[in-house]
């Protein structure tokens, strides 16, 4: 089969790899419907996280079950399913406690399972997916071609922009301003909306992201950033800021920012996979009270929750791709985000 | 009348300086009934925190009302009051929002107020209160002698315990694990215990402090700290830790023992002044759901829910004062506190 192979900075590479194999009774083999590019995987793009040797790659994807090991019992051939971008039991403490990224049992796609089995990376034609049972949910019957974007961002993008909302306690009322325009930015917006916010600022200086923001619930758009971006922020909340501000880049400007714009006692959500290096600035936090609460999605916790809204089409997270290529032009998908070109890119095997 | 100096690092001094006069509309003139040294008082004394020429130092007092300034209505002369650490309006955005650490109008006693005046420090005789209305509550009616310690506590440490707790989402069924015993640790303890908690556990070396987490409600007291305390936490909840660590030290060490306490998903409520420069470690966070959530507590915006429970005697905070000077011997309360021969000085003028 076909699969994304990186081998170093800018050196995508489709190619024929071993076709995957049951190799635990709980694993399932799934056949991928739809794949995508993850801003998170352009960090190795782009040669800012290193690659030593070629690897697979990819961690988003949606598909058909084409077989199951003896110990799968919800998930079964023939079923349509989303897989979060890790795979969880969803039994052990951590995942009843909310947090599936933490499963005792779990891991992460493109790497050895606990057995030391490697497990694909998402990109590719076929996937086995350890721990099926838990990691992956099933849509009832097959659904419409037109809500595959809307699905494929349950595996990450939209849960990761609920996650920002939920961990900066957004509810009904609350005012919230989103740091990063880009498809987990976008898609916090959208989470912010749907949990209630009164008031929903994006930051962003991009008019074909600005106008999904809008489409997504947003009051009011921030072109400007650092301090005078800010500035404008308070303007718009009384002067003192907003309860929630979701950062959704992961730079150190970007946190600062959403640190500075929050008004005292305010929370930050934050989601952005930590780049650069720069930890948290507790005086600014102690001083104002404002908090930082968030990390890595448990997106498979949420899929419950959002994925009848998805269905139904109360939400079109799916709005945020742009650009569709077939997964052997996978390269092209990675220059597009690269250069700005595309928001996100979903991929066809 | 006598105040307490801060010289140099260690030296203290007693001295005969101005009494205060109303200078806005807004001030009243309390008489200190009582007064202590905080933990943070100890920063200048030991010389951590420069002092540079000599000021007046306190900032934590119950008193009797002797006059008011024009302007302020709901103090009366002869109101027995709890002054928070700090000053402000309780009408502010901020004020309101619960945050009145972060009064649009408020400040900090022993420095000057908007106007440019100099606002005494709390270890005095008499102190001059700004805003007034806002930064003063009175009791019904003359307390009990006996009631005055736990009173007292509404001023900073009872308040700054119950901050950590609710910064870190303490509620009932709970588990929690309060790091550091000073007497705002021990008040965490208490103040965990009366929102709901269904475990609380104290780290603490020392025995006479480990009585009073008892006493305060502690479950279960570790004597360990770093990796062997960590671990032993994790042992005693389920091998993932507790929801929720309540941080009441302020150094980088103490901080990094409570983010890694907490189960994956927690919540790190903290309270301890930032000491020694190091900032949140934002990958460790990140990886694991762990929050961090807190800051300089806006004790006043507290005292109308704790009140009633000293006045009835439901919680005694002031259990944490060991040792009872003299305004004069000042000096004495200070290197009891810096020798950890005392928990908490009360000082009687």
């Amino acid at each position: 089969m076909l699969a994304t192979v990186i081998h170093a900075a800018r050196d995508i590479r489709v190619e024929e790899v071993a076709d995957p194999v049951i190799l635990a009774p709980t694993d399932a083999i799934v056949r991928v419907v739809a794949a995508c590019v993850c801003g998170s995987d352009l960090w190795p793009y782009r040669g800012i996280t290193p690659t030593t040797k070629p690897r697979r790659i990819g961690h988003e994807f949606v598909g058909v079950v084409e077989s199951v090991g003896d110990a799968v019992s919800r998930v079964r051939v023939g079923d349509f399913v989303i897989a979060p971008f890790y795979w969880c039991d969803m039994t052990c403490a951590n995942c009843v406690n909310g947090v599936s990224t933490s499963c005792l049992n779990g891991g992460w796609w493109g790497a050895p399972d606990r057995h030391g089995d490697f497990v694909d990376g998402a990109q590719g034609e076929v996937v086995r997916v350890p721990l099926a049972d838990g990691t992956l949910v099933a849509t009832p019957g097959m659904p419409a071609p037109e809500l595959i974007p809307s699905l494929l961002t349950l595996a990450d993008v939209m849960g990761t922009g609920h996650h920002a909302a939920v961990s900066a306690g957004v509810g009904p009322g609350s005012t919230v301003v989103v740091v990063g325009d880009g498809a987990v930015g976008l898609c916090a917006v959208l989470a912010a909306k749907r949990l209630g916010a009164s008031r929903v600022v994006a930051m962003s200086r991009h008019s074909d992201r600005q106008a999904i923001a809008r489409e997504f619930g947003a009051d009011d758009i921030i072109e400007e950033r650092g301090a005078e971006g800010i500035a404008r922020v308070k303007e718009l909340f009384d002067g003192i800021g907003p309860d929630c501000v979701l950062e959704c880049v992961g730079t150190a400007e970007s946190m600062e920012q959403a640190l500075k714009s929050a008004r005292p006692g305010g929370m930050v959500g934050y989601v952005g996979v930590p780049n650069g290096g720069a930890e948290l600035p507790i005086q600014l936090m102690f001083g104002s009270n404002v908090g930082a609460n968030g990390g890595v999605a448990p997106v498979r916790n949420y899929v419950e929750e959002l994925l009848p809204e998805v269905l139904d089409g109360r939400i079109a997270p799916g709005r945020v791709f742009d650009l569709e290529v077939p997964l052997a032009e996978a390269a092209e998908a990675y220059a597009a985000m690269d250069e700005r070109r595309a928001t996100k890119v979903l991929l066809r095997p």
